[in-house]
């Protein structure tokens, strides 16, 4: 007898027959003899929905807290539609909201962070035989006032659950049926992982292969949860995200690209010490998140420091630059948009040199420039023109997995 | 300074602009120095579609306490988007769901009983000189599970809250301007009530006139909580109900008809000792309430007896008698479901004998024959054919009225 937990996301419990469908597949390992807690999230557009009445109402200024009770709402539609779905098929459960579920978290309206879980009445709920439904996103802070996780934040509270009651598996179930190489529908010969340790996956969320929030796997790191994403629509195994995984012959997880990438260069930089911490303690003060970073020799004894931020944060940076010009003595500065980040992601890459040539192999054949590169333990990026960022994908991923 | 406890129902707040117009009622008493605590319902149709959204799921057998999880959702998005309405009016509020304004029900789902309120909350909030907006209808029980308190369940809630808090009055926003002496629409010179007793006000509300629920005025009449039933579009003093009003000349409060009403007739019985008791006692088991009651000499020292019931409950308890027809022994039995009952109703009649011939008269007048009277404290209500309905409460009104 095992514990699972597994969570299914708004599009799974969308209407009555796939809040049926998602019930059956509770139903299915509660047959066996196992424990499930079920995380669920609201149907469909319904927090979208939620959020637009706000918005009629008080398009920029409602509270935090005003929208927390409002979206919390969402959530507690679905479990207990989802509760009397499982009812109608004749098993005993019970819908649990965040806090009923014993979710302490702390007072940050809209971004909360979990303090704790209250495990008690989940217990007692396991001990009754009953299948749980937990409303996820949601906790309760200690001022007794309703508070949300944020952005994917369901499977943050699936993980969250499954460390406090040492579940045997955490299961994501969403509409792929687990992490490709690349994304199966840019790349042919795209192929499903059966297991990614959590760093990799980590990598792979970062680069834009959401099929994971970060926070989520970050949790499930922590805590050592191991994971399962799996298809609510077909039944078969997904992949598996946990600590270590079996290495054989493949280097590399997976082949992501990312489109929302801009390069900013200053060029001709006076060569004094410090003036790379002046540079990025300036963009650090404006919140602008820099990704890669590169620094090379200029000429009469300049440097050039080009950086790559998301493309909708290079105007705010190219203003801070602008504004610190006589702090940090440069010649000129400017900004490319049509750029494209593409990186191969993998623990194996670590002890296997050839990996990066490899890469640049499959991009120099065919004819694509690479105009930046960065490289970490099991990642390589590198920066091209984003009118190849496709071709790229292709022929790097079949360089690897073709 | 005063304590007002002011409940909105789901059509006053069925969209954005509603939403505003109820924000500056609820200010506009705020502004003047007042303490103000707004029990709402949940918006316009939002109730029935969640319904709809069970029924689809499981038609009949959706338990009570999921039902409770589900339509309580309904309150919990109004109280947060009123919320933010009053504060995009730039006044501090915060919306307060049934469990955290501290309502402590019984465990009957869907039906739920209040048991008391925690005001500790609700106080802190008016310290603060916060609005406070509460969802009506709901709590939560020993369990920590959600409850409902059934039909008319936000006057009940905004009752309990004047009375817990000992608020100044209790007032009733519906989409009439108050209690009328009759139906507004049926009847061209009904007048608008200044004053009603507790007594009056539940005497009108059985025949009909629902302008408030019963269990919400008994809670008020047990309480002495002063109620004003008042319109939420125009801005004009409503009607007050309280234990004892001002006599003035009138006689009587209202004049209302029911339609829902079927006359059974049980000819012939045997005049035992113990025939009523057998019989009324077979309806009581079977859950069948009985209005008026009739009893007169029949033929041959036999007796009959004739009583009132609700239309939908005829056929069940003419069933019911014919089942016990051995026990009871008559000669034949009959229902007439083409009646209707009109009945006046008011604390004056009590010392004034001369009320009961002045509406007898009335109907004498126009040709309508009276099939049975009842009479009581503060309301005499008569059987008539249901097609004279509406020309009896014409005609009763405009007697005492006109």
């Amino acid at each position: 007898m095992s514990l699972y937990v597994k969570k299914f996301g708004g599009s799974s419990v969308a209407n009555a027959e796939r809040v049926f469908n998602v019930a059956n597949i509770i139903v299915e390992d509660y047959k066996k003899g196992n424990d499930v807690i079920v995380v669920v999230s609201a149907q469909g557009d319904t927090t979208d929905d939620l959020i637009a009445k706000a918005r009629e109402i008080n398009p920029k200024g409602a509270s935090k807290r005003e929208m927390d009770v409002l979206l919390t709402a969402g959530e507690q539609i679905s479990i207990s539609l989802l509760a009397m779905a499982i009812e109608k098929l004749g098993y005993p459960v019970i819908s649990l909201l965040g806090w009923q579920a014993g979710f302490n978290t702390d007072s940050n309206h809209c971004i909360a962070r979990i303090k704790n879980i209250n495990t008690e009445r989940m217990k007692n709920e396991l001990d009754k035989k009953k299948i749980i439904i937990v409303a996820g996103f949601q906790g309760i802070d200690k001022y007794d006032d309703l508070t949300t996780l944020g952005r994917g934040g369901s499977d943050t509270s699936a993980v969250a659950i499954a460390a406090a009651m040492k579940a045997d598996r955490c299961q994501i179930y969403t509409d792929v049926d687990g992490v490709y190489t690349s994304d199966p529908r840019k790349v042919k010969f795209a192929k499903k992982l059966d297991e990614i340790t959590y760093d990799e996956m980590l990598e792979l969320a970062t680069l834009g292969a959401q099929v994971l929030n970060n926070r989520s796997v970050e949790m499930a790191k922590k805590h050592n949860v191991e994971l399962e994403v799996l298809s609510s629509l077909e039944k078969k195994p997904g992949t598996i995200v946990k600590e270590k995984v079996k290495m054989e012959k493949i280097l590399i997880r997976g082949v992501a690209k990312d489109m929302d990438v801009s390069i900013i260069s200053v060029i001709g930089l006076k060569d004094n010490p410090g003036i790379a911490f002046k540079l990025f303690n300036a963009l650090a003060q404006n919140k602008i998140e820099v990704d890669m970073i590169l620094q090379s020799v200029g000429r009469d004894g300049t440097k050039d420091i080009s950086f790559s931020v998301k493309r909708s944060e290079s105007e705010n940076a190219m203003r801070t630059i602008d504004s610190f010009r006589e702090n940090l003595e440069f010649e000129s500065i400017k900004c490319s948009n049509n750029v494209a980040k593409v990186s191969i992601v993998g623990a194996g890459m670590e002890s296997h040199p050839g990996v990066a040539s490899k890469m640049f192999e499959a991009l120099y054949d065919n004819q694509i420039n690479i105009q930046m590169i960065s490289t970490s333990e099991i990642k390589i990026s590198v920066i091209i023109d984003e009118k190849y960022a496709d071709k790229a994908l292709t022929v790097v991923h079949d360089k690897f997995f073709g």
